[in-house]
């Protein structure tokens, strides 16, 4: 097999941890397997250079002086592993992003990757080597160093396993994978075996700390089969994949897999909104300009007066954007920061009925006012008071009997 | 006028030191220069990087991947030095040594300067940016990251002064300049104004903290003016030019300019070597097959009984080596490590007698033995028991009138 493994900030976080990843990689060559390694800078290293920057500047500026800087880090720990491999007698080479072939547009400090040549890395590979790619970095079309911004080095490993058709890409952090929930809110919280790209894309909120959605979107596409663990144990992590891979394997479908908490939600109300057509269009147009992320949409039906009510959410720290845009756009506006988002997230929900009342019936149950509702094909999310937040996953949890 | 600047671990080793330097930079380039400036890694960057290293391996191997280690510190420091000037309204772009175009060999970690390739360098300046190369670092013509070994990045700045027709190439450290002898032996010591590169050469044993000799040898092979001076303080440095601008410049020609004191040698004597033609050859071949930096050779007219003694220093470290060599080539070999090379340098010499007698004489006044002597055009030097070293300094500093 040809596995893409890739070690975090705190895996490699001590001379100690990058002694412990190159034991790992061994074992994963020595099974027979073809092995690429990302990494990423040690843990604190990368907000230290940004810091060292904002001792000249305020803001650091994204520039090509700035990718310079915040590539350095990636630089050292690929160097310092593949060391530690050869010394071990296990012939590796250490890659810059530039050497990996990974080649992005002009954007810096947040670069989007365009291809990846692997010329260089097919080559190391054929001649049984190990090979130690810098993680977070590429090279623009321009030949200047590009960083691709936070969670840039996933991204790296994704990349380089769907342009090698890798069997499998390993993301190493310090949580042993995807649970069915934030295990601090429900410590029955079980880890999932196996989880559908748009599953791990709509538990988002929760699984952040695992992984981004830019690199799972990533993986969608490339087809790549990633694989969440832990670097400090043998635990078997969580498989993201196809939903065709899922059904295939389990013989009783899952119907649902997790319950996400999202706190950065702020939920915006405009009453008395002449509903007549393209004035909801033309406010959300205002928004898209702002760039303000509007997440669930919810209208009634025209009262008696031709006006309706017109409700949305937004992430917390562009409230006071949005506000600015609907102001005077409706009779009322108002604006609750007091709010979270709670999903049921699961690609059962396809196929079966009665997922959604379950969801409603827990919550009333519990004497929890839902604000505003919003489903999918996999989801089913729930605006309600912050302070109902943690009791509602609870509740819900047990109720799809995930702590089974 | 086109200058380049280059700040060395010192001089940028704080992000304070960072901050003096770009206004440093800026004064030159607001005095209407062009600025290319050359930095090292901040002070204990790079020896940290090798500890790194020499975690996992005994001894820190030749390897790519050591030079994708160590080039790091470098690229850090040029970063944040073109951000700070950006920031102070100087148009400024951080180039590492691949861009900055120094192409070397391929011997990692000691590589050697193939070509520069001016193309980024000339556009960038021609744009009316300052350019701040990362030094110490080239890209081998395999397209690989290398570095230049110790004293790399002077070596760097007067390959780009080089290569750029630079009128300067000034070399900042937290030394003053040159001096006619060490100052902690003799604090009537002076700083030179001017000294020629074959006299910084001889000197070396007491300039190498200031400027090693590859990168003198390089100044003279390029014809750069380089100018060695301290980054605190606003003294005019030491220039460093050929012996025509010397004799240009000053009317009354200084015959000597500087004594310096070498420790690190060991007197190696043969007695009883058969004198016939050949032997010497074969015993200095031998020595440097195993690379022996053999320096001062001595050889005797013949004994009555055919053989003679031969003579010779070589640096402490290579005493034993040496030892394995000439072992069983003489009726008796003597190592004797407690010794030091004292040296008149000058090129006054080369047009006045009677320099080297003033040295003989002024020695013999002390009561100091001489051991050996060997004298070139420019030098003379004599080996002479350790406990005198200091003494024989300070007297040929009076003698040659360098208080004055």
């Amino acid at each position: 097999m040809l596995i893409v493994q890739k070690y975090g900030g705190t895996s490699v976080g001590t001379l100690e941890r990058i002694e412990e990843v190159s034991k790992r990689v061994i074992d994963t060559k020595k099974a027979g397997n073809d092995v690429v390694v990302v990494v990423s800078a040690m843990s604190g290293v990368t907000n230290k250079l940004i810091e060292y920057a904002e001792y000249f500047t305020k803001i650091a500026p994204a520039s090509k002086d700035m990718d310079m800087l915040l590539s350095a880090g990636e630089r050292v720990t690929s160097s310092l592993l593949s060391i530690a491999l050869n010394e071990k007698g296990y012939e590796a080479v250490a890659m810059s992003g530039r050497a990996a072939g990974i080649i992005t547009d002009n954007t810096h400090t947040k670069a989007r990757i365009l291809e990846i040549d692997c010329t260089n890395l097919k080559k190391a590979l054929g001649e049984g080597k190990i090979v130690v790619v810098a993680g977070f970095q590429g090279v623009s079309v321009d030949g200047d160093v590009t960083t691709l911004g936070r969670g840039g080095s996933d991204l790296s490993a994704v990349a380089l396993a769907g342009a090698l058709h890798a069997d499998l890409c390993e993301i190493y952090t310090d949580v042993d994978g995807v649970y069915t929930t934030d295990p601090r809110i429900e410590p029955k919280a079980k880890k999932l075996d196996k989880i559908s790209y748009d599953e791990m894309l709509e538990l988002a909120s929760m699984g952040a700390k695992v992984l981004q959605n830019r690199s799972v979107e990533l993986a969608k596409k490339l087809n790549v089969n990633l694989v969440t663990r832990s670097s400090f144990n043998n635990n078997e992590g969580t498989l993201i994949t196809g939903e065709a891979n899922m059904e295939n394997s389990s013989m009783e479908q899952v119907l649902i897999s997790g319950i996400a908490l999202d706190k950065n939600q702020a939920r915006v109300t405009l009453r008395g909104v002449v509903d007549k057509p393209g004035v909801a269009a033309a406010i959300f147009t205002k928004l898209a300009a702002k760039n303000i992320n509007v997440d669930m949409i919810i209208q009634n039906t025209s009262h008696e007066d031709g006006t309706t009510s017109l409700g949305f959410t937004v992430p917390q720290n562009e409230m006071e954007a949005a506000r600015e845009v609907v102001e005077g756009t409706a009779r009322s506006v108002e604006i609750d920061s007091d709010v979270v988002k709670v999903s049921v997230v699961g690609v059962g929900m396809k196929s079966h009925s009665g997922i959604a009342s379950l969801a409603f019936t827990t919550l009333a149950d519990e004497g929890i006012n839902i604000q505003m509702i919003s489903t999918s094909e996999i989801k089913i999310s729930m605006i309600v008071a912050s302070k109902y937040g943690e009791l509602a996953v609870r509740a819900l949890h047990k109720a799809y009997k995930l702590d089974a």
